[in-house]
């Protein structure tokens, strides 16, 4: 729907890169003509959809989805107060319905603890009713003040994909926690993502938690981006909410919760680790399209090489594969040009030359280029994407290795955080965390990460001496 | 979630079957604290999934799917005067962002037209953007002051299909209103769900079209329930919009649009069209679980029967089927009853005598028998469950026969639409219409219908005696 008119900017020239490849490969218009609200174009919708049904397929293993409300009651969301500290500022209501005055305004859901809850308190009985596992995955607002950015910093989060889990017990929430973000590990991990996890700092956790697990990725730019939350809630919500269960004693215990949260930032980063100066470049996984076949329609053979392509494509189809065949009427190299910007992994190439050697070539959207018998192409197809995913999440781990640097000094994180994380020990006290952040203009990310790239032992505080914990020091979306 | 305590109503009583039917075969929680806002549970929601599935493979044929913002800036809202005069009623108002007053309040969307249309101006130039055909799923809302009831009349529908389309004429659009019409009957033939499609009188058409056809189908009270609507936009709303394309000659053109929806409304007729005394009845396409096994776990030879019966769900599921093999301790009567209440279509029993028999028994939703030996139980199952789709389908169609009634009196009218549809010829004039829906207590539904149930040929208006079209008059939801 648009024309590809210039060039796209280095992606060395990020923030630039970001705002231009999200129209040029058709994910989101940004012209809706209110701030912070936008459009996803059919291209990056599909994206969003490969992506978020490999998150329900891993969600189906053990959770159901579900769908709860949008408005929220006032004096429902009012109920636990360090929640609502942490929204107010931020949330949207809705005061009118046609010209009258609603009795109770209506909360547009920032997140839905207040709108699900409730509904806990009425489904819970017994210990038979637990562990309860839920999602849903909805649009949700929060009224930004800050510069707002697509997929990233949001007005309305038109893909956040919710859980909440009750359980018998604090420990029980807290093996959820870990089991939520192995969850989210693997669900990066498909999509060729690095992430590091790490504990958020006392401030910095949902409001209404007893703790915060992030999972971060670093961004092009060298600034950390948040693209997954769990929460250990403890029995904060369910002794507003009064969320109880008789236990095998016939007691009444409340509940003990957690929730974890993915939103449409998954896709920013996406985007943005994989893709290079020539556009998108999608894992096979999260690809609408795995492969393109382009006919090369030379000379005298073209209705020959047509129908080899059509074969081509019949087969693949058959095969389960996601594949497109190219016939507009424009040079080769066009649609190359067309479809390495919109990430497609494989382009299949075919002309007279390959029918006449029995052999198809697949190029992937790196460059790399492998001849295939004809007779043996679903294989080779198969094997050439599995290849391609392996290839651009070793790219991209290696790229996340170069980003984390362990530092000895406040004057070599100030460095480090340039450009990526680095790696100190803290001792945790609100005023070390203060001269850090001061001292380096960045924030504390937070504590306790368990990662291949991050090997400092605890240490001494690197600003009081006192005993510390290893703790990720970053710039931060 | 809930225990299953006393029995349904009969469906006789409709009205009370289908607000206990929601919450016992857990489709909906209607406790949520806010008037016309339900929950859906994971049942109802997995049915809602398998449902909208269909939908979004008949539409990405030649739709694709795009998402756009849910806020709609009152200046845009405000453009078509015709459109709004017909939601203004309606329209929940977002009037605040955290404590701050917004400069321009936003509109909840109640249907897409003022979101969309902006951008379809900024999207489409020339004769080779068109058609464009996109749709989405969305929550809308309308502050409905009339009885409220889940699935049916809802102040956030949450499940709203729209498809926008723009084509360079009006005959172009008009063969897009037609093929809507085609792919709607189609979805509801998936569903087993029988409809009658009509064209909206004129006072009864979506603000700001030309004309409206609609898709209703006879609840189990003889009233209707419209489940889809194809509208012909004309060019009004391309006017308003200022979407226009430059044609063959390099002249710019106003484009002709339609739309066309399906709601959640669909999930109610799927319940109330195929549901009895006894529970939901399922049509496999739409069924969570396809089959559900249950052991007849008695006497000395239960573990023998429990591997029999792992063995057949591994093999059912390597097959592709969606099935769930029923272990719990209680007694096979309970589990018969339960799996019943949710609309399972087919059950397969097996115990020691059917094991000895080589042969599972597969009873359908509605009691059929049929012995399948195991060594052909995936083709049997298939089979089991395709005849049993035809039953529902059939058994549909029967009772939508019965339901319409060609009549050639007024009184006869008064009586047909006690429990279904009238069929009558009327001149088109409000005055006519008037004395009919006077007479007989109902509503003019539409005319120009093509039913194999619907023979009557035009003839003079039942009223004045002028020349009449067959329309169709019922009492409707």
């Amino acid at each position: 729907m648009e024309e590809d008119t210039g060039a796209l900017p280095l992606k060395d020239d990020f923030s630039r890169w970001y705002n231009e490849i999200l129209w040029r490969a058709e994910i989101m218009d940004v012209r809706y003509p209110v701030k912070g609200l936008y459009v996803w174009y059919p291209h990056g919708f599909a994206i969003r959809k490969r992506a978020y049904q490999i998150l329900r397929e891993l969600l189906d293993r053990d959770h159901q989805e579900t769908l709860f409300p949008l408005l929220v009651p006032e004096n429902e969301f009012m109920k636990e107060a360090e929640h609502i500290r942490g929204f107010e500022n931020e949330v949207y209501w809705v005061t009118h319905g046609g010209r009258n005055r609603l009795d109770v305004p209506l909360a547009l859901r920032p997140t839905s603890e207040t709108a699900i809850y409730p509904m806990y308190a009425l489904w819970i009985r017994s210990h038979a009713d637990l562990p309860l596992k839920l999602y849903q995955v909805v649009n949700t607002f929060r009224y930004e003040t800050k510069h707002t950015r697509p997929l990233i910093r949001l007005r309305e989060i038109t893909s956040f994909k919710e859980a909440h889990t009750a359980h018998a017990t604090w420990e029980e929430a807290e093996r959820q926690v870990q089991a939520a973000v192995e969850l989210y590990r693997e669900f990066y991990r498909q999509l060729g993502i690095p992430v590091i996890v790490s504990r958020r700092p006392e401030w910095d956790k949902f409001p209404g938690a007893d703790y915060t697990m992030a999972v971060d990725t670093v961004m092009p730019d060298g600034k950390t981006l948040q693209i997954g939350t769990v929460h250990h809630l403890g029995s904060n919500f369910s002794k507003t909410y009064d969320i109880t269960y008789e236990d095998a004693n016939g007691e009444q215990q409340y509940v003990h919760q957690t929730c974890y949260g993915i939103s449409e930032r998954s896709i920013a980063a996406l985007i943005s680790v994989h893709g290079d100066d020539r556009g998108l470049v999608l894992p096979p996984a999260a690809a609408p399209l795995e492969a393109v076949i382009v006919p090369i329609l030379i000379g005298k053979r073209g209705q020959e090489v047509l129908a080899a392509a059509e074969a081509l494509l019949c087969d693949l189809q058959d095969a389960g594969y996601r594949v497109h065949l190219d016939t507009r009427d424009i040079r080769p190299g066009a649609k190359y040009y067309y479809w390495e910007l919109r990430g497609v992994p494989v382009r299949l190439e075919i002309g007279p030359r390959d029918i006449d050697a029995g052999a198809v070539v697949a190029v992937t959207r790196l460059g790399g280029r492998t001849t295939i018998g004809r007779g043996k192409v679903v294989e080779g197809v198969r094997s050439v994407l599995d290849r391609f995913a392996d290839e651009i999440r070793t790219r991209a781990d290696q790229e996340m290795a170069r980003r984390i640097r362990i530092v000895d000094s406040m004057e070599e994180a100030a460095e480090a955080v340039r450009s990526g994380v680095a790696v100190l020990s803290w001792c945790g006290s609100p005023g070390c965390a203060g001269s850090i952040e001061e001292t380096t203009d960045a924030s504390i990310l937070g504590s306790g990460s368990r990662s291949p790239h991050i090997t400092l032992a605890d240490q001494p505080c690197i600003v009081c001496g006192e005993p510390g914990t290893t703790t990720l020091i970053a710039r931060t979306y």
